[in-house]
């Protein structure tokens, strides 16, 4: 196995709807020296998708339901307005206790406040949702990189979520292309020849953790490189991450 | 922020108890034309350190309770023995349930069978059991590599865990030396200058989970090398990333 190289890409300017992210970013790179090479992973944060793709919401025109209010109250500083978004993007509640809203949204993710996100907004009234179709987004990205460099990459879009039982946030995987979400080494036996159970690894999301830590919110990199990484292409997305509802201990 | 660089150990021999791992590491990283640099993370995986450590029972001679014989006859394939090692490394049983059992064990991690592990054993009719103190193994391998090597290194032990709402598994930080577990982004501000709300990254656990990525358990390669990442130093081991009952919303 040889060495995998990990670089943040830097300098790509405030993205706006309607903006060509990928372009944005094969310039970034083109400018900071770096070109794509074959196998590269782009990491992307869903929100320069999202942003790009005008996932935008201005909560100060949405008017909240008494269960919104209901659930503000609750929060320390939380508004109406935004809780009406957040639960217009929820499937289901999950856990809902001391101030804490976690729901489950889109296809299956679980998350605090449907993901929607307040800081890095468009402007002061505006919260920004998760993407639509993740793995939509993350193959059109990887086809027009391909367009504009003619270099296949796999995409990682990522976001980033809390955990059950754990302190502290890690990224996680919500869209994929060119890329196996969940690394299945199930058949393969351990060192004494004995068959290693339960082994499959959520390849993507272990990607995304790590690019998160070179994707730093405060600083505006939204978008990381990992090189050198041996990995099966598969058009199968980061759905396989999602564990269906019926084959969850919980929730 | 420069390039980080990622690189499995290769060659490290099958780890006995009383084995000084730290050297066999060193040894086995100068086998192959590496040398430690400062600021290297070593990230190693719990199990050879358990086996280095001795933390190895003889499943075939512990006799199960009436209440292991239970719950391994509603598992398939369960070994009520096996069941009894583990209820002996179980704080409070968290969820058990179609043949899972989740449990919280050590200093609070919650995950399957107390991470008892019976793949890579020392033989056939044992099992490896977690370190009891990883924070204090990782802080004697950063003490034993500088003494080998005069170079200090960030060490950070290694286990893989199932988690909540998501399929596949994850390589997570039990231990840790001289790294923070956690990196506190909060009083950091946005683009807009909003403060980052909640932003506590789970570093020590993003680190280990793409180490993991390189640790391949049917292929024997124990530890890996990340470097080139900035980090604070800390004295406070892993412990931070364990979630106290009392805060935890799923436990």
């Amino acid at each position: 196995m040889s060495d995998i190289r990990l670089f943040p890409i830097l300098g790509v300017p405030r993205v706006e709807p309607g903006d060509d992210l990928s372009r944005l970013i094969v310039e970034a790179c083109a400018r900071a020296g770096e070109r794509f090479a074959a196998g590269d992973i782009l990491v992307v944060c869903q929100k320069v998708v999202s942003k790009a793709e005008g996932r935008i919401v201005r909560y100060t025109d949405v008017e909240p339901s008494p269960f919104a209010r209901q659930v503000a109250s609750q929060g320390e500083d939380k508004d109406a307005r935004i809780v009406e978004v957040v639960l217009r993007q929820t499937n289901r509640i999950v856990k809902m206790d001391r101030g804490h809203l976690i729901v489950e949204t889109g296809p299956g993710w679980v998350c605090a406040n449907a993901g929607v996100d307040e800081s890095n907004g468009i402007s002061e009234d505006t919260v920004i949702l998760l993407p639509e179709d993740p793995d939509a987004s993350a193959r059109r990205m990887r086809d027009r990189i391909r367009e504009e460099t003619g270099v296949e990459v796999a995409i990682i879009v990522t976001d980033t979520f809390g955990r059950a039982w754990r302190e502290g946030l890690l990224d996680v995987a919500l869209g994929a292309a060119g890329i196996e979400a969940l690394l299945d080494l199930r058949g393969q036996q351990d060192l004494n020849g004995r068959d290693l159970h339960h082994t499959v690894v959520a390849q993507a999301d272990a990607l995304a953790a790590m690019a998160g830590l070179l994707m730093r919110k405060g600083d505006g990199i939204p978008a990381a490189v990992i090189r050198g990484y041996g990995f099966a292409p598969s058009e199968a997305g980061a759905a396989p991450l999602v564990r269906a509802r019926a084959n969850d201990l919980f929730r």
